[in-house]
């Protein structure tokens, strides 16, 4: 069983899981010649993944015969599990509790492919279903605050299987860093009467220099301040701080823009590698004017060293200007 | 010239840097046959460095051979660099202004070595030397407020440059990160009237269970929040906030001790990959009684992915209490 423990100097909470240690590296193994059929997300593979929680496109006409085209299970090697134990409290100085929350996988397609941009539409649709779907599910939970998804492509990424798949964490806290981006957000929000969020998303459609596509309902941009190269924010233009009051017809809006933009970081990049990170307001929060959720990509092109780690900060060798006109003008085939 | 820019949403300021596309990647290169001979920092190619800063050990009765042991030169592609512009601001959203500050390497040895466990204890020391001159020439500086000293071992550790360096910068504000921390530490010291570092140190000596090499100076452990597996800490007993007001003898006995940990560390990682990061008070304050100077040493055997970016969290796969363990009882060839 993991382990939260707080950082005594307020840093914030880490997740002790020894258990993640044993899961295997496809990266790695592949050199003792592991072979691609015993890939455990491929359609017929499904008994060696824990039960299904929830699967989406089982009964569409087109695709019947695959089965389903998206499939959610518990994470075989959990950081976190849902279990109900009192809070250890180890003192002062180290405070500690089991390792509550949940964790959970979302695959995104039944055939054994590793970049967004081969996935159909359809399938990143009911991906995106199944993101709002299982934050709904743990909302529910009050011993739970916030929930993350993201998804990791290459092993510079972080990615230990390549089939493409998702990853749900439920935590029992909210991040000190959400906190305070939901802070600064909120600060922007009680001097200027605006979402800082909707303020750039008009600015990138306005000034057209970081822009990198749009559609009547979303638009994708490179951020002011990004933080690597290519560095790309997809946000809806009409203000929602939950993704979980997500409508179907929404849904199949993100997932033509997100497929759309990822197809070109995926061939602006000499390796794809990059991490997708949906950010949105916490469970037990009413719909907020000040906060928005967004999808966050973040290319992994460096590595993060030192400085990155000793200061909280970032340096980045292309400014966005130049990353958002590379994606804007890039004609990739489709 | 590189540029800072903040985050509108208050998370911190970033540098966009294109120059530093242009340095080479010994790791990448060596792929196209490059002689190791042509490496920048050996002795006899000072000439491919920019002019030398400072030297140590010139004058050395026993190795005046080498010439040098250890050399400081500004950085040949800088993230910042001291000059004086006014600042630009964008308007309520977009705040930038040009790269101020320094950013400088230190060559810790004329030899072609990659592991700080094959300097001498010496180098070591001068290497500290020149860490604590460094930050002592620029604290002068009134328009800068923090230095950042670090090292990356490793390509995984983001090196580009084999041979054994540091690199320092001087910033034009305190990261959000070392705030956030300098404050932790100030609310502990408010309610218990003690340096949390302090009594992070003491609890190590008395349980022993995250203790790895002590010496009645100095103290490295694993810390109780590790972040990732093997992270450790290295710290003086005494009570100082600033690296600047080391004196000689320390120097030598946290070359020591750093010269010690940092073999055994070399030689518990399968591909030996770390960030050696500096954390002293800001230039602009006194001896503070709440904050503590330190070394943190970052190992880098796991990939930080999608969950570690979107939350700012860690998982970590390996207690501090195994990994001291590991660390303390292993007797390695020195």
């Amino acid at each position: 069983m993991s382990e939260w423990r707080k950082d005594p100097v307020g840093r914030d909470w880490v997740i002790l899981a020894e258990n993640r240690a044993d899961r295997p590296n496809e990266f790695e193994t592949s050199r003792q010649n592991r072979t691609e059929c015993a890939c455990p997300f491929c359609l017929g593979n499904e008994g060696q993944t824990p039960s299904e929680i929830a699967a989406y496109g089982r009964h569409d006409t087109t695709e019947t015969e695959l089965g389903w085209q998206v499939r959610v299970v518990p994470n075989k090697y959990p950081a976190l599990e849902p279990h109900r134990t009192a809070p250890t409290d180890k003192g002062p100085l180290f405070h500690s509790m089991p390792g509550v929350g949940a964790h959970e996988v979302i695959i995104e397609t039944p055939r054994h492919i590793f970049l967004t941009s081969e996935l159909t539409e359809v399938e990143l649709k009911h991906t995106f279903c199944a993101y709002r779907d299982r934050l709904r599910h743990w909302t529910q939970h009050s011993d739970l605050a916030y929930g993350i998804l993201f998804k990791n492509v290459g092993q510079a990424a972080g990615a230990s299987i390549k089939h493409l798949h998702s990853q749900f964490l439920a935590l029992p806290m909210v991040p000190a860093h959400i906190k305070n981006t939901i802070d600064g957000a909120r600060q922007y929000f009680d001097r200027r009467g605006k979402c800082v969020y909707c303020e750039l998303l008009s600015q990138a459609v306005l000034r057209h220099t970081t822009l990198i596509f749009k559609t009547p309902s979303m638009v994708a941009f490179c951020p002011f301040a990004s933080r690597c190269p290519y560095e790309t924010w997809i946000m809806p233009r009409d203000h929602h701080s939950h993704f979980t009051h997500l409508e179907e017809h929404s849904l199949q809006k993100l997932a033509h823009i997100t497929h759309r933009v990822l197809g070109k970081i995926e061939n602006v990049l000499p390796v794809p590698a990059y991490n997708l990170i949906l950010h949105t307001a916490p469970f037990d929060t009413r719909p907020l004017e000040h906060y928005h959720w967004r999808i966050e990509i973040l290319p992994r092109t460096v590595t993060s060293a030192g400085f990155e780690w000793g200061t909280g900060m970032a340096i980045n060798q292309v400014t966005p200007e130049d990353a958002a006109k590379e994606l804007r003008e890039l004609d990739y085939p489709m």
